[in-house]
Formats: C-alpha cells, structure tokens, sequence
C-alpha cells in the first residue's frame, strides 16, 4: 500500500510517519523543490512536475493537507476518485466566513467580535482578516482611525475582528473513526513576521507565518478547549456527514477567555512542532503524520479502510 | 502500589511517568473536567468529585503539585496521615516572601531588588508582585509615577521589585535523596498573556500564565544555575529537615546577571515544556512525573521508601 | 577511542552523543565548573584546569565548539598536532567579515545590506553588527540620527546593516563525507535579552543570547534554504579544501525574503534546541552532538577516519 502527497506544509511528518508505520510512499515535488525532497530517506517515489494536480491520478491513498486546496482547488479535489485520506467534504468548511461560522455556532464555541466598519473606535485597535487559510499573510492589525484608508483597496472577502489581547493558540486533535476517540495532540504558536515588534519600536508589520513553536498549555486550561474539540466533531458530524475522519485544529485568541479565531479542516502545520501530549495516547511522542498512518493501519487490520478514506 | 493525584496542573505527566514505571493510577477530577481525563489512557481510576480534599483520604502515594495548596490548604496538607511524596513541610516555603527570603539569603542566592514605594522614582518600571504562587495573576508592571493609583486598592500583601530588563528563566531540578545527586531537569520561558505586546503598540496586561515554552540555556550559564540549585538544597536541608525530596525550580530575571524572583517548592508547571537535559542523567529525555515515578521505584526496590514519602 | 572537548556551549550533547555511540569522552572543565560537569553521567574522565589550552595536548579526537576560538585562538588550533574532528581550517571563516563575504558571495547566497553611516537616513532603523561571533553581545539597534554618537566609542571592526523588519532564523546542517549527503537538522529562534521588549515599553536592549527555542519552519521554506546549504558547503569546498565536515548553521534574517546575516563554521549552540528533521535521516531524533560521533564511528568502521578528522 502506498501512501502519497504533495511536497509541502507537513509533508515531512506525513512520510515519515507513513514509513514507520510500514507504508511505502509517493511525493509529487516541484522542480525547484526536488534537491532537498530527494535528499531524505522517507520518500521512496519521487514524481517531479510542475503540475500538483497529478496527485489527483494516485493510486495510493493520498494525504491531503494545507497546501491541498490552493493547489488543486475544491472542486477538482471533491470530483476526484482518488482515495482520499480523511472526508474530503470537511476541506472546504475552512474556506470561508460563513461555513466556519455555521459549524463553530452549531458546536458552540464562543468566538471572536465581528463589527462592522462603522462600529468601529478611533482608538481602538482591530484585526483585518482576509477570508480562508493563507499562512497568515493579507491579515492586518489596524486603529479603528486607520481603518477606511486601509480596507480601501481590498479585493478580498474580509472581515473585522475587535482585537484580543492576548496570546494565539492553536490547538491539534486527532478524530478517529476506528477507535471511537479524539486525541489532544498539542498547541502551538505561530512565529510570524509581526513578531519582529519584540525586538523594535511598534510598527504594523505582515502576520505571514515562518514557523511553529510548541506551548506546552497550562493544564487547567485543557479540559475545556477538549469539550470544544469534542463539540465541534460532533458539529461537523451532523453537517457533512460522516464528520471528521483524522486531523483538524481549533484556533484562538487567549486573553483569559478562549475565544475562536479559525480552524484547519486538515492538519494544520503547527502540528510540525512536536508535542508530548501523543504519548498519553500511544506510549511515545507521535507526529500527526505518524498518526494518519496509524490510523490506516488499524483501519486495514480490521477491513475498514472505506470508514476512514474518502 | 497507586500513585494518586488531583486533575489539573501537572497531572498529565505524573500520571503518565507512573504508568511508565509500573504502578496504578488514581485522580481526583472535578465533574466539569471529567470528559478531558477519563479520555486518556494512564488514568487506571477516576475519582469524579467536586471536593478535591478527597485526596486526603487517599491509600496510595500522593504526588502534589502546584494546585495542591491553592484546592487543599497548607494546614490540611501537613495534618494529613495520607503518604505524600516529598517533605510536605517544603510545600508552605513558597507562599510567603518571608519564608522566601529566608532560604534564597541562606543559600547566597541573589534575587532582585525590593524597595519601598517612597523609593520609586517616577520615570523607572517596578513589577508588583503579589504573595504566594498564583500562575501569574494579579502581578502587574508599573511606572514609578503610577505606583501609588495602582497599588492602593490591592487588597492581599505584595512588595515593589526593580524591573529587570531582561528574560525570565524557569530552572527544573530534581533532588534524589535515593541516589544523592541534584539533577537539572530543564528551562522553560512562561509564556504570558502580557507577551501580546510583541505583536501591538504597548499596553499594560496581565501577566497570567498561558503556557510554558521550552528554552535551552546558553550552556556557559548552566554551571552557575546547578550552583544555585546546590545551595538551596542545603539550605533547605538545615530549614525544613529533612530538606527537598524531588522536583522543585527557582525563577530568574536574567539580564546579564541572574536575580531570583521566586521558587516553586513542589513540581513546576513550566516542566510540561519537555527539555532533553533529563537524558543526561537516564539516557532518554524524561519528564519530570516519570522521574518521581522512577524516584519512588528506586526507593521501593531499596526498601527505602520512608526517605521519599512524608 | 576517546572523544574530548571542552566544557562549554555545546558539551553537553557532544558528551551524550559519544556515549551513547560507545566512545569514552574526557571533558576540560574550569575549576569554577566543576559541581555541575562532574554530576553529570556521560563524563567518563574530568580534567579540572585553568588552562583550556591542555586539550591541545589530549591524545583523542577532539571536538571544536564555539568556545574554542575565544579559549584557544585560530592560530593555536590550526598549529596544533591534535586530532580535531572537522576541517579546523573552516573554522576561522565566521570570525572577519572579509570572510564571511567571501564565501557567501561565492555561494550566491543574498545577504543583508550593509550602509556606510553617512548613507544612513535619520529616521530608520540600523544594526550595528561587531565582527566575530560573540554570542550576540556588543551588536545594538539604532536611529540612524543616533549611529554617529553611538558607534563613536566602538574600538572594535563592525558594520551597519539595514534593520530587518523581520524574525530570525538559525538553521543547522550537518555535512557528511562519509556519506556524501547534506543534511538539514533543525531550526532555531535565539533568545536575546532584548527580547524584554515583548513586555516592556520599547528601549534599547543588549542582544546577548541566553537560550535558544525550536521552531518547526514553515514547510514551504525548506527546500530554498536546503539550496543555500548546498551552495554554502560546494563554496567551502573550493576555498578551503577538502570543505565542510560535519556541522555549520547559516544564519539569516527574513521579512518574506532571506537574508544572511553570517554563519557559524562549526557546532551553533541553536543546535541545543531539539528538533525532529534528524528523524528523516536517522529514524529517531539525534542532536547533533550525537551526530558528531556518529559521523566518526561510521569512519572508523570504514577505515575512512582521516576524511573527518584534521
């Protein structure tokens, strides 16, 4: 059985996992990506193209992540008869305002203040967010003076969000079908280019991700953001059914209330930064990838790959 | 043998360290966490109850933590006839700055510097900080002209520190009486709510704790931390006979120079972070519950289990 | 077979990893150092002196780290007849600035930009670099209407770089002729006392480093950085040959872009920050200490010793 997916976002731990797990795998890689993707031991086939809809030809079981729909696009991936890792109707409900609202107001999880641009404070500050997942970038932090010059020239779905201050936690689960559990894999916090403000006076600077860092999350803090979890999965269940089959994340804003900014219909690439809650669950510290894989493999064991590939 | 504890602080590694080394688990859980802790697998019992001082009655070891004084009481916990790991009699010499300041003076340790609010001058930052451990609420940051307004209404004992430009440091240590030999666990960064100004103009905020990060420390400061840790053993050792039995951690300001700013005289919720410094006592990295775990085995197969328990 | 160093920056893992690839390890350690290095299991032999230089008598394979430049001088080292694991003449490349330039622009790979003051414009930000690595001490940020008076009193070679509004990321390879591969490690944030500014109204801060933290880079800029790594190493390898053995880091600067901001031309203590890339190459996590005596066991298994050591 051959596991396969596209070079980038958490592609590494995907691999990896897929061949601790006793899987052989299968990378689609740009040309200008392939000196280091053909450096590493995990990836046993290598197809180079500049076209990533290739994958969509696989006759493995694809692992789709967050690099999945800007490339191929919903449509083509939903039309695809391609064995999908996961339901691949769940990938389209991080993509735009109103899916995210519909399932995170069904589950019940409070989120962030939405206002309209009148409502907003001279003094007060605010956050810009451009509609779906983008590594950050397009979002900005914004005084409430500032706002009407700097949504002008937006060409995008956007919306405005009352700024928290606080920290920003995303939190990593994993669903499984095949053992009736969800898993709290971990948190992490996202280092973007703003945080540059750290080391010199303020200044409105991009929130383009560059990388994760793991938080180990105060532990009194974690019975509720797992009520959420388990809330949300059964949200997703009863509005594309058959819900969630593997990993998703919740993000939040961290003030002293968790309230929801987004989430990952998907693995999120924070869960590249390796956390120990997995070891509760599996005895050592497991990556998300490793966990899919997992996941595949108890799935085959028992005969019920068609409950956990879509 | 059990090991038994309360839900909530450092839990998920004790419980998992006393999985790893072989005993039973039992937690105490309050209803509204329940669904978190029953999920995972290293919890053999489940004690679902609202009062936590149920511990109290407990027939195994019971390994406290940092919510141990705020649930139970220092009092109740040092009258109780339930087997605690560690000297429970340590646990009191955190929650005053008296009892602080005895043991950091007698072990040479430097910390930073109080003064009187007279002393202020108008234009420096103070930190107040509040008595006894509280997961960094209340604290607050200051400019010496905003003194008087903001510590008028404070109705629990504080005092003024000079603020120290600087990083804070978070230093694991385990003591074994068992084997005799002070261990450096690891270093962690808390992160705090307050650390939302890296991404906004600066603004006063709460400092409570959200997480913890992991740090490796430069290594040429280490051998001056293990010093300090050495020194507080001892002092301890004469204070509180018959001194530290496992986990503890002192706090620095570092600017240059490391000025202790507290300690926590049991387990220290910023051991979650997992560091490797631990795999150079035990060849693999371990964390902090599996150590105490590992700690009351030896002590068992030595048939020396009085000198760990109290 | 033993393996030596000195006790500083990076012997920790230096130690461990020799261990625990079955090699006896002899450590020279300060007087001052001594409680916390002589606690510690995987020191088989302790030689406790005032004079570093001794390890230039020692009849092992020694390991250079960053301490050794300051302890010894490049051109003690290079004279010396001890075996050194590494090119010991790579080692001098991170110490001027005429060097670092070299190989860099060799490598073709972008750097910072560096201004003469009077090309500096009053209300942008500067930094003012020293040459050599000096664990972050000495650098400083400035107006430019400030670089005058501040770099009046500099008596030592430094340089005025364009301020990167940007995060700052360390990343660590590991060159190996045995197996003809380059391979990329893990990536580091420092933590640098100016740091302090994430929860203190900006000031002006020293850039000593204290720890150093994990990141898991977004997974999308692996692979031009891998490019840079492999460019890097083919530079080396013409300028001083027979290259690179074993570990360097390229440092850089990034706002959407890389930027180099220097390198180090052996162990970087960012590598005491544990990362799982190793994991793809060697199944398992591996600091790069343990890397190290890896690289020099398989040699020795293939009587190929003299291409890892100078």
């Amino acid at each position: 059985m051959i596991i396969s997916t596209i070079a980038s976002h958490s592609s590494l731990q995907i691999l990896m996992g897929a061949k601790r797990e006793g899987f052989r795998t299968r990378l689609y890689v740009k040309p200008n990506r392939k000196a280091f993707y053909s450096s590493i031991p995990p990836v046993d086939e290598i197809v180079v193209t500049e076209n990533m809809r290739e994958v969509l030809g696989d006759d493995g079981i694809v692992v789709p992540h967050g690099s999945f729909v800007a490339y191929l696009g919903i449509e083509a991936i939903e039309k695809a008869n391609t064995k999908f890792f996961g339901n691949k109707r769940f990938l389209k409900w991080e993509t735009s305002f109103e899916l995210q609202d519909r399932v995170l107001k069904k589950a019940g999880i409070p989120t962030v203040e939405v206002i309209e641009p009148e409502e907003a404070k001279p003094d007060e500050l605010y956050f810009v967010r451009l509609e779906g997942p983008r590594g950050g970038s397009g979002h900005f932090l914004a005084y409430g003076y500032e706002l009407e010059e700097k949504i002008k020239g937006l060409s995008e779905p956007y919306r405005i969000e009352r700024f928290t201050d606080g920290v920003y936690l995303y939190v990593h689960f994993f669903y499984s079908p095949i053992l009736n559990r969800l898993e709290l894999f971990g948190v992490d916090e996202r280092l973007v280019i703003a945080d540059a403000n750290k080391r010199r006076p303020f200044r409105t600077l991009p929130y383009t991700i560059a990388g994760n860092k793991a938080v180990a999350l105060r532990e009194s803090l974690i019975p509720v953001l797992y009520d959420y979890g388990l809330a949300f999965v059964k949200a997703m269940e009863e509005l594309e059914p058959p819900g969630i089959i593997g990993p998703f994340a919740l993000h939040f804003a961290y003030d002293g209330e968790f309230r929801c900014i987004g989430f990952a219909s998907r693995i999120d690439g924070g869960s590249n930064a390796k956390h120990w809650y997995s070891a509760l669950y599996w005895e050592r510290p497991m990556l998300m990838g490793e966990r899919i894989a997992r996941e595949i493999k108890l799935a085959l064991e028992e005969d019920r790959l068609e409950e956990v590939v879509t």
